[in-house]
């Protein structure tokens, strides 16, 4: 529950960094217009992260300032080196030649649309059993999500014979919106003469109006049968934060095979679109126009005073995509729809020295977000992040500096176009190793021993980033690799609240303060109540692909009359899944349990399974919310699959 | 719950730093005998930690081992700056003078035993009147728990005009243990033949037994009037890690006043003392008597290859317990009890420049630790680590870079033995800016919205720690102070598992898993069932000294037929608690809440009450647990005072 009361709180004490986009100040225009996206080889926005970016007095530092800015890396003579790698541009290029080749899309190969397009990745056995350096790669393959002519298919692309393979395609639902799509629907209600008179009768210029593609959610059947989306607009007057500036209650209900106006509803009458001022958020364009930020609320930004500095060895990144680090070893991706995949993750046996696998396969699976607000214009917003806009698609270049520290590596994303074509998103991920000032491990001994022992072990981790802007809000999403074998998944939720327009500036003119859905943020401006739903696919293969879900219940046992002083004490009992029904898990927080998957096969010297526990991260901090944490488990061939799902952090 | 299947499973994975003692080879003996503890005024154990002390071959570096160790800092000349500073040296030496010549006392200044003596700190309103700089510091005042003669006092005492009060004395319980009767009463059982006798029939030799003193919790009237603790013992033959080496089923019943052993529990016949080998932790002695301790399955530590080094303003410690950074200002302090006290933290309002209120005082009030195992040896193992052993007196100095990183600043503790005599902890607490990589905010424009934004801060804190270690577990606090103005309290669990015997070496020999109480962590050793508790005593003053509880729950609201597509939706009602009960909570996964404290007599510009956000932490990592978050408030003059539990990380 994304209950913005509290966010409210933290801006009036004038702490919230999250936040401080309510209370700047700005006095300049927008530059103008909706671009179309970038299908050109390198993202021209990259650029802008490879210079000295680091705001405040302490950021920016002569050395940054003077290194020169690297070329981009050419990946146009990229090839793969290991089973898992991801498409390379010159495989995009040569898929998109096939399936233009293929009969019925040859016929008009402009009528196709691809939705994806990415590596149809090989039998977990195949990739477990390839030796670098020794074996060839196995056949590499391609898996596309196309639509030509008002159908969908989803084909195998052999990338070397050429030939194309139908595959089954789902009964219901429409693939992942393109980038493209995304992008033009914007577009698509300006084309409509009642659309761009009610923006002139709310005193808008049309010129002003930036708008987004919602998703519909599903509400009955008569909506099936068509792709549609419903476009939301704002006014970018006078502010980059045209998310502050809604133009409530006008929702327009578009075809996105025709991009043709359906319906246009407008419930905002007498809802003032809510004002520029204070709102925008970018640290720069104070600096410069206002002096110092500070003296306009602006929250005061602070680089770190302690920067790391190399001191021994770092992370090593092998053929593009493996990463070693402190007896980690895994395989890392960008996905165009997960975002990042994460694979074979094994961790060194300190005894034998060998590598013990973890994780076959882990990546975001969906991010569900829905609004609480049953009116007209709010109903519907139940967005799927991952499925609807592809969270990958989302993902824009990382910031050195600010977004991953200094000495970060960088991996770069090649995504495929709704024609085809690769485009590149460059530092799209990155690894780094993390020194918090925590501790691994530690014992001292108190005088009550005697024993004068002073233990301590500090922490470092290996951290694997990647963060998707999805419109309003950015998710960080960190894979943390612990030298102890824990891996840990942290969601970070950033960005801009998704607010809703009301005729109210305070609150003594609303009559029943529940029933705005939210809380009044600011003057016209209610945030509205809603949470965020992160799932993850885990294919744990712990020491190997026979895995087990394992559930531990801790219930309360009384004693038997005379057993015990006690009364009673919690007892845990196991119980191994059968069925993925008896893995699906609804926790109680007063009734604890414990998730482990555990290897049934292999057992520890004093005779238990090996195995791994799942941890169902809790709420903490500012915007994470109430979690519903539900481990789903399935069997996917050999392996054990788990959705869990995660609280932001 | 800490049920320690988990444990296990990451053990024979070989990946857990926290439990590398159990896979460990060693083959020393431990210097011999308990010594009382230290009482000089400098503890002679913080020398351990000032000098270069991370191992592992980058951790050490030429700087670090020709630095000269700092002379101590001499606390005897040290005087109070601040209302709420501690007790100086000076001043416990005068409550102690003022004590001893008080009657009855005078009669026998031997037989009065100090049980704590600590700052009796002024009302709030002379706190929050004083005027560093400007105002005299209001009249000390030390508040003494006492016992004489059988008898407990709880006095205020002057220390100027040298009167002293009584107070009135709680109707039951005892004060908490004090570090002499800790150390001490481990001795008692030896004074009684029949335990020599037993201990004997067990093979081992008295010079190798280590004891520990076990509070009793309680389990009924009988148990009444009389102090009584309950000893329990370890075989320290062969390794410094005595808690692997439980003699189980041994329990010897103790006076506390008189030492004289009540009764001996013996129900360990045919439970061996578990293997010495494997069992130490100390990597220094790896290192040294085996070579390379990763041959012996050592868990590989690993210093930081990123170092922390200054490029900035750090952390400002201003006459001692102010901490000044990033806006903040707080008071921190030592404490016997609970360890650590942060009061009167606030932060700077970036629009007006001048600090508000956001917390009068926080501390952990206790840590309760209850095992899940009725039987004899086991059923009375609930201990309360703060009230019952003194979480301050437990703590000991930190290690320098490994407990805290590079240019931490240190806090030496001023505390009180038995005989009302000051000693020195010193680097009890260490304050840092932490930077872990994170971001604080961020936002991206996607091309969807065609502008290019890349706005992005990092994330730095500032973190105070203090690390207690109660007999086997140390608890890592920390506070952590963002700059949005949130504060993070953390509590990490280390150290050692608290174990049990077993005569199974097998898990083929348990005839019903479940009646362990535990888990098989090795051979003959039991991890029981156990929880930690970790309550904290929050008063907020959110923007001054007036603060309500508010408790908004969601609550699935039916749609009326025809008002919406949607039948539901989540809907948030505001709760302020009128009485104490009201803001009890059950915190229900299905049902959420969230929990403000706000200040009703200030509202934001929209008409909202000024407040704060309450986040209960859930469970995240290695060693943490089913969380029973219960923020239980109360009000205690005008204040309103939390209690909060808060799950261990």
């Amino acid at each position: 529950m994304d209950h913005s009361t509290s966010l409210l709180r933290l801006i009036f004490l004038a702490l919230g960094a999250a936040l401080v986009l309510l209370v700047l100040r700005s006095a300049f225009h927008l530059p103008r217009g909706i671009d179309t996206p970038t299908t050109s080889l390198f993202d021209a926005a990259a650029a802008a992260g490879s210079s000295c970016t680091r705001f405040a007095p302490w950021g920016c530092r002569k050395g940054d300032r003077t290194k020169p800015k690297p070329k981009p890396p050419s990946h146009e003579t990229d090839v793969p080196r290991h089973p898992l790698d991801p498409l390379t541009v010159s495989e995009i290029n040569r898929a998109r030649e096939i399936l233009r080749a293929h009969p019925p899309f040859a016929s008009s190969p402009s009528s196709l649309f691809v939705h994806s397009l990415a590596l149809d990745e090989p039998e977990k056995a195949v990739v477990l059993g390839w030796r670098r350096g020794v074996d060839p790669l196995p056949p590499r393959r391609a898996v596309a999500v196309v639509r030509f002519r008002g159908e969908a298919f989803v084909l195998a692309v052999d990338l070397a014979g050429g030939a194309v393979t139908p595959l089954p395609v789902p009964a219901s639902g429409y693939p992942t919106m393109t980038m493209d799509e995304q992008v033009s629907l914007c577009f698509a209600p300006f084309a409509d003469p009642a659309f761009n008179a009610t923006i002139r009768r709310r005193g808008v210029r049309l010129s002003d109006v930036a708008c987004l593609p919602i998703s519909l959610g599903w509400y009955g059947p008569t909506e099936e049968n068509r792709r549609l989306i419903k476009v939301q607009c704002f006014s970018a007057e006078g502010t980059a934060n045209f998310y502050m500036r809604p133009i409530e209650g006008l929702t327009v209900l578009v075809d996105m095979d025709t991009a043709e106006v359906i319906h246009i509803s407008d419930r905002g009458a007498g809802i003032p679109i809510p004002a520029a001022a204070n709102t925008d958020y970018r640290y720069a364009r104070h600096m410069q126009e206002e002096g110092d930020p500070a003296s306009n609320g602006f929250q005061k930004v602070r680089a770190p005073s302690m920067e790391p500095a190399p001191s021994g060895p770092g992370v090593e990144l092998v053929d593009g995509h493996t990463v070693r680090w402190g007896g980690w070893e895994l395989h890392l991706k960008a996905d165009a729809r997960a975002g990042m995949v994460v694979s074979r993750a094994r961790v060194q046996d300190p005894r034998t020295g060998a590598h013990r696998e973890v994780l076959y396969k882990g990546m975001a699976s969906e991010l569900f977000v829905p609004y609480m607000d049953p009116s007209e214009a709010w109903y519907f917003k139940t967005y799927m992040d991952a499925g609807e806009y592809g969270f990958g698609l989302q993902a824009m270049p990382l910031v050195p500096l600010n977004d991953c520290p200094r000495h970060a590596r960088y991996l770069d994303g090649v995504f495929v176009a709704a024609d085809g074509r690769p485009y590149v998103r460059e530092n799209m991920i990155c690894v780094f190793e993390r020194y918090a000032g925590d501790v691994a491990w530690r014992h001292s001994e108190s005088p009550i021993t005697g024993m004068d022992i002073r233990e301590s072990r500090p922490k470092v981790t290996l951290v694997a980033r990647m963060v998707a802007s999805v419109a309003n809000y950015d998710y960080i999403m960190d894979w943390e690799f612990q030298m102890d074998g824990l891996i840990r998944i942290k969601v970070g939720l950033s960005g801009i609240l998704m607010v809703k327009g009301t005729a109210y500036s305070h609150l003594n003119q609303a009559r029943d303060n529940e029933d705005m859905h939210g809380t009044l943020l600011s003057e016209n401006v209610i945030g509205v109540i809603h949470d965020h739903f992160v799932t993850f696919r885990l294919d744990m293969d712990v020491d190997g692909a026979n895995n087990s879900f394992v559930r531990v219940d801790m219930a309360r046992q009384e004693t038997s009359p005379g057993e015990s002083p006690r009364r009673s004490y919690l007892k845990a009992t196991r119980r191994v899944a059968r069925t993925e029904k008896e893995a699906q898990v609804r926790l109680k927080l007063y009734e604890p349990a414990e998730f482990h998957v555990v290897n049934p096969t292999k057992k520890t010297r004093v005779g238990n399974p090996v195995g791994y526990k799942v941890v169902p991260a809790g709420p903490a901090g500012l915007c994470r919310r109430h979690h519903c944490v539900s481990p789903i488990a399935g069997r996917r061939g050999d392996a054990l699959v788990h959705h869990l799902s995660v609280a932001l952090e």
